[in-house]
């Protein structure tokens, strides 16, 4: 088997790279510093690297002409869609060209019938609901951040209401994506569900565009549901929560969301968002269905939460009462940020079996206590995934060393219960390190298929599966 | 790249695997004419060929040391469940070595807090649903026969419920597989998402042991409903019938099972279960939930029937009323087969958008009556997938190439309208020859996906990926 490599190409092939580029694409071929920079760097305390150059694509064919140019010259690229990925995705380990997708923005079709929409890969989600609106359909995945759809497909996103819609690895019919050699791939079809051949779409979803660029994707879209109630529940502890969520995903309630803020992102929350809620782990609860649905599921629901030492309820099925409550969840990032005003945030991804998770989560709470942070949790709790966001003082390299072994704990702790590293936020260069922990065996198999689809190592090189081997 | 090929290996190299597997697995290892007949031969019309020797497993382990030895002397193996699949997945195409996986019947674990449970890949999907019989829980995937569930893993098996509870695509979990060099490899954990990495478990899933043989599957698990209802409801016509599908599914009704027989397989269910049904179009219909919602349910949908010309209901939430009409539906195949005493019955597998449904199968329904053939019909109209049993008398050399004619032109039609050739089937031997059409350049990508994993083309060879290339 081949080793997997890359090095920085030599300047003379960027720059022959470069210049058929600009040929194809005139002024939508940037090298401006700022613009390399921007392309190179997103949100998080990962390091970036800027790419040698920025394409600006409008089509898969022009993607397609784009990577067969840098395929020639064995140049990277790098797929860019709003840059919102956490992990160091979009990072240009070894330079290359970034190619953004944010002119790839048209609304193919939509198959009302279907319950389906083709759009290209640069559509955001907010974008897709906002043009939904008048069809009584909408994409329920909601990662928070207003991503592109490619760059979630691509990251296997997901969010707040996975419990009931699941992720993007669900919600992904087809698609349509160039590969290394600049082919044009169109996966799976419109049918609800295939028996042919090998699962295409599943292994491009996910993939980080490590195996091709995806260039547009058919979603499976949802009813509005005629009514949605909202509440929060607060507990004696996180493991009465806990609890409570097992109890209730056991009975088959179909909860639309679950989410867990602890005792200190509940206090973040009150402070940043003006609220008065007791400061005790509280879960924030949505249920979707009929009128008369929606009201047993919040009954049947109310009376799991007795059981389990959950306290008064505030139920909400007024539409401002019930945004009051998710802009408030919503902003829970900001709001932990606010406890340490110059720290930066640095957001785990841990997922576990939901029997597990309230170990885990207590084990992790111990962890911070000894190990002196300042870090509330939320957690999608229904999925057993959950979020510790660290508050590290950047410019403190015996702070980040610390952060950075916290990460390494909860990593394996997660590991040692069947869980995953990364529930929802991928891989990128940030968990790269976990991969062998997590996969063993199978982490060859993943080199191997990344061999056979691209050989030279170009797309978006150093993100996933560690080099060598 | 290189290309797929094989051939029969030398009498001698199989002598000699035989040998070492002797030594291995002692009476374990059967070259009896008849049990390698019985292995390499479906119950369809597809020709099967015996393998040169049966290994019946008991461990993974096992399994992996019958693939080393193979793999040595470069003989093929093929992984056999219950023997219930439908495209000649079993023969033995290029000789080999049949793995009879029977022997691997242990439950390793039921979470009942986690909806899952570890099974090895012999366990049938009846046992499992006994042994979970007193939790509470059960397992919804149901193709109609008693298959193995690592054997329904490999197909990406569905049936009747997967418009409510999805395909095995969805609730595998996580599997263990044995690679062609003989690794094992285990992906995916007890998690109910993650982003970590290539989705190896739903690229093994569907890969028809052409990848890797399924030792082991985590699978997701449902509570069983508080309340279960079902009826029947006749329609003036197919589309009238297909209207109210698409209707229900849009409004975002829960239903369980929806299934369309069309007027001759009404007949022959009458004939055959005596009952005494309207001779119609005809939706079966099954829904879960609570009490409340059961009935709420189940009003929503008959006023849609009645807006799509439903006739009168027959509603059933008895037990024994429902198993009645369910196990009409069930020997739906043995109602038609009794149709035409001595013809064979040959079972389509086409799937397409909902929205093309009621076009599909009037097309066909016309294409049957052109072609002179019996053939009843019989779909899961929710998601779109339905089956024309042809009966066809195997001896007559000019129906059975009417047949194959017929089915080259329904899978043309139900690509066309961008739909597969196989919702849940698979592909075998008997639709490769559809997969350039329905896959174009992804069939490029599956072929090298496949030389990267098995690279002597050992894994079941002959199925799914048209060799050459």
């Amino acid at each position: 088997m081949n080793s997997l490599t890359r090095m920085r190409p030599q300047q003379a092939e960027i720059e022959a790279a470069i210049d058929e580029l600009r040929a194809l694409l005139d002024e939508r071929l940037s090298v401006n510093g700022s613009v390399r920079e921007q392309h190179g760097q997103d949100l998080t305390w990962h390091k970036g690297a800027p790419p040698d150059a920025v394409a600006f694509a409008r089509s898969t064919e022009e993607v397609a002409k784009i990577v067969t140019i840098c395929a020639k010259h064995k140049v990277p690229v790098i797929a860019f869609g709003t840059g919102t990925s956490l992990e160091g995705h979009i990072s240009a380990v070894y330079g290359g060209v970034s190619i953004d997708m944010s002119g790839m923005n048209r609304i193919v079709s939509v198959h009302a019938e279907d319950l389906d929409c083709v759009v290209e890969a640069g559509v955001t989600r907010l974008q897709l609901n906002d043009f939904l609106r008048d069809t009584g359909l909408f994409f329920p995945i909601d990662p928070g951040a207003d991503a592109s759809l490619g760059g979630m497909a691509a990251t296997r996103a997901s969010g707040t209401n996975a419990v009931r819609y699941g992720t993007m690895r669900d919600n992904v019919l087809a698609l349509t994506a160039v590969m290394a050699d600049g082919t044009v791939v169109k996966s799976g079809g419109r049918a609800r569900k295939s028996a042919a051949g090998y699962d295409l779409t599943r292994l491009l979803v996910g993939s980080e565009g490590t195996l091709g660029i995806i260039t547009e994707v058919t979603l499976r879209l949802q009813g509005i549901p005629e009514a949605i109630s909202a509440g929060i529940c607060p507990f004696e502890s996180v493991d009465g929560a806990c609890d409570a969520v097992i109890l209730t995903i056991q009975s088959g309630i179909p909860v639309a969301r679950i989410e867990l803020l602890d005792k200190l992102q509940v206090q973040a929350v009150n402070a940043y968002s003006k609220l008065d809620l007791p400061e005790q782990p509280t879960l924030f609860l949505e249920f979707h269905g009929s009128d008369m649905s929606v009201k047993e599921q919040a009954e049947r629901f109310a009376e799991i939460a007795a059981e389990c030492g959950g306290g008064s309820f505030d139920w909400a099925t007024r539409t401002e009462d019930r945004n009051r409550l998710w802009t408030a969840r919503h902003n829970a990032y900001y709001a932990a940020l606010a406890l340490a005003p110059g720290k930066k945030g640095l957001s785990t991804d841990v997922c576990v079996p939901i029997s597990r998770l309230a170990d885990c989560v207590r084990q992790t709470r111990e962890d911070i206590e000894q190990s002196g942070f300042l870090a509330p949790i939320v957690g999608h709790v229904g999925d057993g995934n959950f979020h510790v966001l660290l508050l590290i003082d950047m410019d403190d390299p015996q702070d980040v060393a610390r952060g950075k072994a916290f990460l390494d704990r909860l990593a394996a702790r997660a590991i040692a219960m069947e869980g995953t590293c990364t529930g929802e936020h991928g891989v990128g260069m940030g968990k790269m390190k976990y991969m062998q922990a997590e996969h063993g065996t199978g982490l060859t198999v993943m080199r191997a298929v990344k061999l056979a689809l691209d050989p030279d190592n170009l797309m978006n090189p150093g993100k996933i599966i560690p080099e060598g081997g």
